[in-house]
């Protein structure tokens, strides 16, 4: 299966070959996470838990299921998604007089919580977090990772005293995304979502973009400015000096197991998974290679090499399987591990052992004494060049398109006047979304593509 | 409120004191894991993946919802837990066709993924595990972490090619709890469940219990043999030398949050938490005491102890708020920090630190240039001390009682021959539920304390 050729079904083979999910479960859209696909995303959590954790947000966790009571309580919220939830309606051989719903965003489970929890500004800000499984209906296609009806996740939340403060944490929010991605090498954009395709409730939201090499792009995740959309409903108000009870600003920030979605789809290739190094169940592989003679002596020190790496504190698989060393190649490059060790006997002759970089394929040899640190540079090296590489194919598949005549394989930067009318008749006539304006506004001089009036950038695409 | 006067009472009191979890989320017994207590959780959940990845588990994540139709391919089964499964009937705005329950326990979500799976011997032992939330629909009196309706919990699950081969998987499993329950310093028995109380399917089961200080007992964990009674109807066989499908032999094996509702039944005390070290979020507080002319000083000398004490590994909370010492020790001492070092003039002086240990309130010092490895000898003898004197209450809670006379405060060991109508009989009319007969056989000389035949020793109590 060629990626240039059909991304689709080339991404669920890569997905399937890699045994990163199983997709055979009896309800559709509802995927069993395998070992290697369940060990990466664990990594990517606990990155995104450090970040959490370094910023002052506490980890929590809410109970899944919220009564449509609670649920009810912001109008734009449940229409937003009452077409695409989970009833619970009956517990043992009862009926419920409350329905209950299964998560699709904890909002309605938590803010009535916040609304106990949160009595004076000595309690604010209320910074939370928790990375838990939510459910949402999907009637579209789904596809492992990038839509489906059980998705893993963060999501943060926060009380401000101000609209401002509430701003700030936005801005902190996209510093962690920055950091974030850079470990998953993965390029983004900040764009604004329109007023009719922001979240339901939200004062407004900021998208998260990822462009796949077909140009469509992928929603990683989203940040969020309520003001006080949810705080009034909800009743999260603290004190204020003169003795008001003042209705708290709030932000929610989250990203879904589609980071790996992402991550497959951007750096993958023909021949399997190519995995950042910090998401990488394995770092490196050690593969010995044996010779009729030489099969204890190169053993012992393949085991050496792999112990040593190990206690350096890399992730590492020895690979000694009785086996030609082509068809462990061939595994592992499916499996996308960043960096290959081989070791014959003439590289112990000569002290040194064989790489082969999985980004590039690029070969060269280390020292074999100092296998650790030469080990450290390379891998550096293949996530630098990782996020290089991606950000310039990302920049490659957008395109200047001030009228509006869009490739099919291309993310288009338009002009827009920023009226709904005219957003909405560019969607319709072109079949496109507006994905949004620039979160950091950008130069831009042109005409609205629909009404030739003066406009500033906005950005538009097909989506996965 | 005083935990030998009313133990329900006084651990509700103490729950809540110390911010593990808030009880009042608008569905009842399911409740929030606030940030102290779902950290302590976490630390839990660290120690049992450590273990089952040691041992050879593949963690993975199942699915949360199990269509009706695999649910009830064991008819055991669905009729044991047909009272307390949530149902889930609707989806957005349309009825399921196939209704879906949400995971009382994962044996009907895995068992056809198992199915597709196992092969040849080859993919023999499958052992896997994942940690994730479990719903029962609870009809009693829920508490926090002890009986709720969302339960954290983790489930290993495994096949293999004969009986003996998963009866030394739950030797494994014993040994794996024993590890466990060292670190969170609780005393536990093993007791093969009566015939009418294993678990629905069961070929037998091995409950872990403790008994708490009201001489109830409270079941954390269990370990089943299911023989071929799952492979059968799920189709679960490998292939033999001679080309038989040969069903596969299951066993697994789960502990839930219940051990946090142990640890604090069993280890706290009136004035609030006691934890045992390793699962502490914070092992040291260390606590300035200032006075007048020496604030800079003592303020400076405490900050560097509490940072040598975090570079040497250890969980560390420096407590510098504008408050009086003894406030900060009763805050620290309701959240159990295990070790509390105050540093004043006079200790700075002296080089020492003062010491106080939550578990037995003694005192001392220890020099300050060392303070971590005097840190290490301390928690080290609080883990140790914690855990002998919890087996020793245990030990006092248990009574012999051949002839069935239980003291209300007690678990007895009664002699029972081993049928069904005596076992029954005897609940009925004592009002206890007999927890079963030993899982490493005891010598026991005595009669059925209802029929009077010959018997083997039974463990009969109250349970939480």
């Amino acid at each position: 299966m060629r990626k240039e050729e059909d991304f689709n079904e080339w991404y669920i083979d890569a997905v399937e070959k890699a045994g990163l999910s199983d997709k055979r479960y009896p309800v559709k859209g509802m995927n069993v996470w395998t070992a290697y696909g369940w060990k990466i995303m664990r990594l990517i959590d606990e990155f995104i838990r450090r970040e959490l954790d370094a910023t002052g947000h506490d980890e929590v966790c809410f109970p899944l299921l919220i009564p449509e009571t609670e649920f009810k309580k912001e109008k734009d919220h449940i229409k937003g998604f009452d077409s695409e939830v989970y009833w619970v309606t009956h517990a043992g051989l009862n009926e419920l007089d409350v329905r209950l719903v299964l998560r699709p965003t904890s909002e309605t489970a938590m803010y009535p919580m916040f609304a106990l929890w949160v009595r004076s500004h000595q309690d604010l800000p209320l910074k939370v977090y928790q990375i838990v499984n939510t459910f949402r209906y999907e009637t579209k296609q789904t596809r492992a990772f990038m839509r489906v009806r059980e998705i893993h996740f963060f999501e943060s939340h926060t009380c401000h005293e101000t609209e401002e403060d509430a701003q700030r944490q936005i801005e902190e929010d996209v510093e962690i995304l920055d950091r974030i991605a850079a470990r998953l090498c993965l390029p983004y954009s900040l764009l604004k979502r329109t007023d009719w395709d922001k979240f339901p409730g939200a004062h407004y939201t900021v998208g998260i973009d990822t462009v796949m090499p077909n140009g469509r792009t992928l929603q990683i995740g989203s940040v969020h400015h309520y003001r006080t959309n949810f705080s009034v409903p909800y009743g999260i108000s603290y004190e204020s000096e003169g003795g008001e009870h003042v209705p708290v600003h709030q932000t929610t920030y989250g990203m879904s197991e589609r980071l790996l979605g992402a991550v497959i789809g951007v750096h993958a290739d023909d021949a399997g998974l190519v995995l950042p190094p910090d998401i990488a169940p394995f770092q490196i592989v050690v593969i010995p290679i044996f010779s009729k003679d030489n099969a204890a002596r190169v053993g012992e020190a393949a085991k050496a090499l792999a112990g040593s790496l190990s206690a350096a504190g890399f992730r590492v698989k020895l690979d000694d399987r009785d086996v030609r060393p082509g068809s462990k190649f061939f595994d592992w490059e499916i499996k996308g591990v960043p960096l290959r060790l081989e070791l014959g006997g003439r590289d112990l002759d000569g002290g040194v052992v064989t790489f082969a970089r999985r980004d590039d394929g690029s070969k060269g040899t280390i020292g074999l004494a100092d296998a650790p640190s030469g080990a450290r540079l390379l891998l550096d090296s293949i996530s630098a060049s990782m996020l290089e590489k991606a950000k310039a194919a990302q920049a490659s598949r957008i395109a200047d398109a001030p009228g509006g005549e869009v490739p099919d394989d291309r993310v288009a930067r338009i002009g827009w006047c920023g009226c709904e009318e005219c957003g909405r008749r560019f969607e319709e006539e072109r079949d496109l979304k507006i994905l949004g304006t620039p979160f950091r506004p950008e130069r831009f001089e042109g005409a609205c593509a629909v009404c030739g009036k003066p406009a500033n950038a906005a950005y538009a695409a097909r989506t996965m």
